[in-house]
């Protein structure tokens, strides 16, 4: 597995894993309803440096970087991962993280912060654990589960 | 005190009172160095109803009402407050959030969120503790201030 910058030549594989995991509305606080435009303009938006791991030339996975907040808070960074439907269970979340809190540092973050962790998204709150993140709060009914209803959220915390 | 939306004849007034609350650098994480047309862009931007108190003709104090995420979050209130400098000590946070909190209700929002509030804004803590929000957590160090150096700030939640 490989894990880079995303290129222009990346979109369309980006879009096809953005786009169906949006959709679907049950882990990202994301409208569900976004056309292709607007999946883009949001994951490729200018705040965010994106990255896509690839197996065998096929993009399998991709996640931004970006600071979470500017000014006093521009040292904690944020990031989002998505990896396609078909490819998960093969450690490719697992390598994106990891990839993600070496860049973090190589940025100079002194931190990494997830907003809002959904809390049915239960393999995603493992992970985090598994790779260091402490749940720092618990957002009550926060986000509106399409198949559960109001389910709480998490704000996830590590420091680098 | 007349709590009412602002209009474009407030543009002024509004950037006098959030300018130099941004430049401070001690309570929003937005950058302190941003020039007047950033200021403006960032609290009049497209998500935000703004509103403004004035007394007697003068302006004193400004908020924004916004989703704080969108999708499945979308039901969360967001806001920020600033109260000129001149013009603390005589309640006018405490009406505007008394009104924002009421406007989010009209707007069909279930929860208020304040994602970052500084720790050592203490005045701002006790007043949202006051009006019934609750630290859900908080974020170690997440908060460079000018004075103190790293400051945790915390996560506040309150349900309408």
């Amino acid at each position: 597995m490989q894990i880079r910058p995303a290129t222009e030549d990346d979109t369309y594989a980006i879009l096809d894993i953005v786009a169906p995991t949006l959709a679907a509305g049950d882990t990202y606080a994301i409208s569900a309803d976004l056309d292709d435009a607007a999946v883009l303009s949001y994951w490729l938006g200018p705040s965010h440096e994106v990255f896509v791991a690839e197996i065998d030339g096929h993009i399998l996975g991709t996640y931004y970087l970006m600071a979470n907040q500017q000014g006093g808070g521009a040292h904690v960074a944020n990031c989002g991962y998505m990896t396609a439907p078909a490819a998960r269970g093969r450690g490719i979340a697992r390598a994106m993280a990891e990839h993600s809190l070496e860049m973090a540092r190589q940025r100079g973050f002194r931190a990494m912060q997830f907003n809002h962790v959904v809390s049915t998204n239960t393999l995603a709150v493992a992970l985090w654990k598994k790779l260091g993140f402490a749940i720092v709060g618990t957002l009550p009914q926060a986000f509106k589960h399409p198949e559960h209803g109001y389910v709480d959220s998490y704000v996830m915390f590590r420091a680098l």
